[in-house]
């Protein structure tokens, strides 16, 4: 296996000592977030693949098969590799880990409260590692389950990534594909911290539960296919007849 | 790529429409379940394994790539290729979420409260999907993070996997294991339902806290690589100055 050539092609120095099929999931990646291909569009061969970038079609395989593994594309038996999408549905299911006891994942709903330009506080500065002078966009949602409120959802978006998102009329329930589709930030990963706190007299009214009941709170980092930091988010679950759900492998 | 060859050695009918490599990692898990090689032992080389398989040399590392990403064997560069072990530092970091707010994952200790052999209430039985018969042995320990109790575990485990647990007086901290070295069972899977709750009196008295504090409860199911159920347990976690890690990517 040569990998001066391909180096070459990539004169890329970080790319050195890594395996020739790693430098070339990495370089694909690369042209993903660069949007050669867009999400749903179909890559090219895996022949045509090794052909340009002047490697085997093992190596492409490879490479193609670890971007599999991360859900950076998608292969379709019979058909090819396309660029993962987040269907609405997709991402709700990935990322939702809220669930009614006793039944499966479900679509939630969420009812959008509020929007506005804000100056983040140091929390959130901290959280999606922004300057002193960087506004965010404040979302605040309330989601629904079986047709009831089950948790209460603070969004901040650095506003230089999504840019007027505040004055958009449209903004749908399906967040993280809205952001796909409209600012080119691909959902890639979650961070999750989950304690558990009591409800307060605001958080009550707005659940349409009990003051004091105890509620998670899930503060989430998200981070995009290019590794920036593009949501923070405070939810606040009920769990009286819902649990967070995790598995572990 | 024939398969049939293959089939024929190993002449499992459900084995027919997988890619070979993962018909290879299938067989390779199954003989490391049947203690083939012991956890920590090094496998032989690709070649070999391919000679013996009578598949090329690429389908078993493909295959052992596979049995690398679902961490039943770990690589180690320039050495070969291992049957993963529980050693009791890994199996903490991987599944032990709890983590001190501001701080990275760090080591539990455990105090083993009590351990007796219980008929299963109906919440036991059908989490580990026992018969009516069946017993398990029930422990009960509190998790101590940075000098002070965070954590309060009920485990049930059936007590025909793991007989006479109960009477061992040399149960140790890294419970998962001492589940693989002593009882042959190996943690794959852990599935958590969280929920938040109120610390009953009990419960306060034990981890040095206020009747009334929210607590997260964690209802646990794990499977061991074998697909078997073996260990139910509930822990009620403190999340004063502590939370629940979740990363989805």
């Amino acid at each position: 296996m040569s990998s001066s050539q391909f180096d070459h092609k990539l004169s890329g120095p970080s790319l050195a000592f890594q395996p020739l099929y790693q430098q070339v999931a990495e370089y694909i990646k690369q042209l993903i977030v660069e949007r050669r291909w867009q999400p749903g569009e179909m890559l090219p061969s895996e022949f045509k693949l090794a052909d340009e970038f002047n490697v085997s079609q093992g190596t492409v395989r490879k490479a193609l098969t670890l971007l599999t593994d991360t859900k950076i594309v998608t292969r379709r038996q019979g058909v090819g590799t396309f660029v993962s999408e987040h269907t609405a549905q997709d991402a709700l299911f990935r990322f939702f880990p809220l669930q009614a006891d006793g039944k499966g994942a479900d679509l939630p709903k969420a009812e959008l409260i509020s929007k506005e330009l804000v100056e983040p506080n140091e929390t959130v500065q901290h959280a999606l590692a922004l300057a002193v002078k960087d506004k965010t966009v404040k979302l605040k949602r309330r989601r629904i389950l079986e047709n009831e409120f089950c948790m209460l959802e603070t969004i901040f978006l650095p506003s230089k990534m999504f840019s007027d998102i505040e004055k958009r009329e449209d903004i749908p329930h399906t967040l993280y594909h809205f952001y796909q589709t409209d600012y080119n930030q691909t959902v890639f990963k979650t961070r999750d911290s989950i304690k558990a706190v009591l409800a307060s007299k605001s958080d009550a009214k707005s659940l349409g539960i009990e003051k004091g009941t105890p509620l998670l709170l899930v503060t989430r980092v998200t981070e995009s296919i290019e590794g920036k930091l593009i949501e923070y988010r405070e939810s606040k679950c009920r769990t009286d007849h819902y649990h967070y759900q995790v598995e572990l492998d």
